[in-house]
């Protein structure tokens, strides 16, 4: 027992380490994306680069082997045991790369990154071709190196959605996409056409984020553990449980990305300030993975924010702070707008409906990439074909077409289905919290506490200890669903542009 | 050859490495300082212990003494050269204290912060006793350690100002006080009483924001490698030469704190700008010492921005951003009234002339307990007799006395006296720069890059390279020399006192 004990705090130690170095390295992130001066951005990124070979090496360490193999079998704690579990995946997968391999791929993400930019900036597809072909190759082997069942895509997603396979994405998409572009349809045929211009009016930052922290705070975010700030590109990001900080960007002529994209930033945030405090300083202090991340943020940013309840109890706030125009507003116009459909060729600012035809696009694309069916060379025309296909408009340009977003420039294949993904386990968990609890009552009060506590004792506090699926199981009684988010979308839209 | 080679490029990787946990350690203290949720500070706190260790670790590693040894005859590069040194003396001075001595040390420091924030707050010296005896303990044990040739106060002097000794000190010390005390005498005497009154008005923080920003970039502090934000104890920090950040506290009933808190912070930090490319990522890419760090805060903060010629150049902008009230303030006024002199009880809000009375007591009473010459109990009745012997006052509270600063409480002794020997630098400075350029004039152009790249040339890019002694001779040539500041704050004074 003694031995054991001490491999324990030697490994604790071991781990909190790796912790101080994660930390060290989020705060980096979040300062170069907030704060740091133009000048100092070379030699941040230097130190950036140190911090994640230092973590690298410490996750890959004989000494962590040891620690593996000393603790897997004679643990009874389930922290520990699982603790154990996620440093010995993240150790075997990493160990099977070989270590010139890993740096030829950094290498070149890196510089992918840069002439992605150049090349949507100037829409030359044909500049990032090369790199992007490397890209692909390069995901090719480590998918190889690390093995899988079925299909050599399921080896690129069990890093973002550990136990999703392409057999299940294969079986749930088409259904999902049948019946979102038969509702399309629907939508596209009704005499209903909210009127966006409503929306326009100019809103002083100021004003925006006064209001949007009051519905941080109505979330039940604490700003005792977190900070908002103004950025470029928003984001979310968990220093340490206790320090989750979200960032926003303003447009003076259009509130909708500060506001929806704050809520959805401050879903995220939510999650990762109710993580188990007994989970501090291991691998599994942050979310389980992309897809249970995302359906916190689409939770509150869609079934809640964009509700009609929602701008009820909030409508009158929410004049209070806009500018004098939303006054002539009325609520279920204000209501309309916020929640039209409408197929655009950028996925960022797609609405609640076509988004998920925008994953399928990219998920399929990149299936067929990974599997050698398609060649790099043709993805504008397939990409448009498809888009065409599901959403009924032609890019007229690469850069509002493959080229818009940069996932694949960063070398992630196998990321994009976390965000259909999301979508349907929030659906699923949106309708298991209100056959529990009277969301419509709650939000009225102004409080919504009740429902954060909801998704945390569902969610939030179990971090990695349980995997996605298990989570979705365990609250739902079942497995990936998609047929809550079609019944949502179909309930929703059916009263917004009245249709049956 | 090869091999020199090989072990030089080892070395500067290893030294990045320091570099890299030493930025991220800086990073962690600005954020902490500055923009951190409260229920983050206790996680960060162990963060920045980790990398703390971390670094002492690799800067006391038998690796480092193997570096030293490989490097330190072979090398003929003089940047290389007097890294091993710095490498070598860090080397020697660390390994000398046992690891559980420090261990200890560390533990009660962080302690006695606490217990002094509560003693202070009580005016209770009683309860801060005990620690600060241990804390005097430890560093009498460390300076033995260390090693000494004439007192044992000199290995402690030897952390902030290599090279200056307790013997030099006592002999300036004392004709530099005889001076102050026979000056303040004569401000005393004099019918001339500036009113501060006219100072009081209020000015909002935008404001006083807006004019310490034109004055920042007047002295040719490059935002492009830096920013400036707001926090309770202003300080100037250097993340690496292209990242030296300020912050400012503003006062809106007194613009002093900001505006010539702000320019000493500059000072600071313009040193940190400039000092050489070639030295980043070596232990050289720093101030050379706490007095010469000092005298850069200093000279912007006095000898220009208290300067006569300062406000002519500047008081019309200054008047264009302060409220009203300030239209009705003549310059002649307002320049007799930023110069006060006037005896208090705290150090960090003393005019220029008694501002080295406050270090005097300081410095009498730290090397009398360090040689065990008095006891700390009896520090509360030494401290008041010194304040009444020098400055004609007594703290009517420990608080208003011997509990005021930090410095004891974290286990600094040795430290005060940079500040004083920071004011004759920076006099001497002054002397030369101004026998070589024609301040004054620069000043009236409202561009002042001449002096700063003076003072670069003479003093901020070389970093470490020199030593702090060495500066001021190869500038000034000549020692150190207490008469330049006697010399200019007697013209001064007597030209706003009206006396000769």
């Amino acid at each position: 027992m003694t031995t054991i004990n001490t491999v324990e705090k030697d490994f604790r130690h071991y781990l909190r380490e790796i912790s101080a170095y994660n930390e060290s390295l989020m705060l980096i992130h979040w300062d170069m994306r907030t704060k740091i001066p133009n000048h100092g951005v070379e030699q941040r990124s230097e130190v950036a680069g140190f911090l994640g070979e230092k973590i690298h090496k410490l996750e890959t360490s004989d000494k962590m082997k040891h620690f593996i193999d000393a603790l897997k079998n004679d643990t009874t704690d389930p922290i520990l045991k699982r603790t154990v579990e996620v440093c010995e995946e993240n150790y075997e997968r990493n160990r099977k790369i070989p270590h010139e391999l890993y740096r030829e791929f950094i290498m070149t993400q890196s510089k992918s990154e840069a002439v992605w930019q150049e090349a949507r900036q100037n829409d030359d597809f044909q500049l990032f071709q090369p790199y992007l072909e490397k890209l692909v190759d390069y995901n090719k082997q480590f998918a190889t190196y690390w093995g899988y069942e079925h299909n050599i895509y399921d080896a690129l997603l069990h890093n973002f959605e550990p136990g999703v396979t392409t057999t299940m994405l294969d079986e749930v998409f088409p259904a999902l996409r049948t019946s979102l572009v038969s509702l399309l349809d629907q939508i596209k045929a009704s005499p209903v056409k909210p009127d966006t211009d409503v929306l326009q009016a100019h809103f002083p930052k100021n004003d925006q984020e006064a209001f949007t922290k009051i519905i941080l705070k109505q979330m039940g975010y604490d700003f005792q553990s977190g900070r908002l700030d103004e950025t470029i590109h928003p984001f979310a990001i968990a220093l340490n449980r206790n320090d989750v900080r979200i960032t926003t960007r303003y447009d003076e002529n259009d509130f909708r990305m500060a506001i929806f994209g704050t809520i959805h930033e401050g879903g995220h945030a939510l999650y990762e300030q109710n993580i188990a405090e007994s989970l501090m300083n291991t691998p599994l202090a942050t979310g389980t993975s992309m897809g249970i991340h995302e359906s916190q943020s689409l939770f509150w940013e869609n079934f809640i924010a964009r509700s009609h309840t929602f701008w009820e109890a909030n409508y009158q706030e929410f004049q209070s702070y806009a500018p004098q125009h939303f006054r002539d507003v009325e609520l279920d116009q204000f209501f309309r707008a916020v929640n039209e459909v409408k197929p655009s060729f950028i996925r960022i600012e797609a609405d609640e409906l076509t988004y998920s035809l925008h994953i399928m696009v990219r998920y399929e694309l990149e299936k067929a990439l990974i599997n050698g069916e398609i060649n790099v060379q043709d993805l504008p025309k397939l990409w448009n074909e498809k888009m065409v296909a599901y959403l009924g408009i032609n890019p007229p340009t690469n850069r509002e077409g493959v080229l818009q977003d940069i996932h694949w420039a960063g070398g992630d294949f196998g990321y994009f289905p976390s965000y259909a993904l999301g979508y349907m386990y929030a659906a699923q968990l949106n309708h298991t919290l209100r056959s529990e609890v009277n969301v419509d009552e709650i939000i009225m009060t102004g409080d919504c506490r009740r429902i954060k506590q909801w998704l945390s004792e569902a969610v939030h506090q179990h971090g990695k200890m349980k995997k996605p699926l298990e989570i979705i199981k365990d609250v739902t009684n079942e497995g990936l669903n998609p047929d809550y988010l079609v019944r949502y979308l179909k309930q929703k839209y059916a009263a917004i542009y009245q249709f049956n």
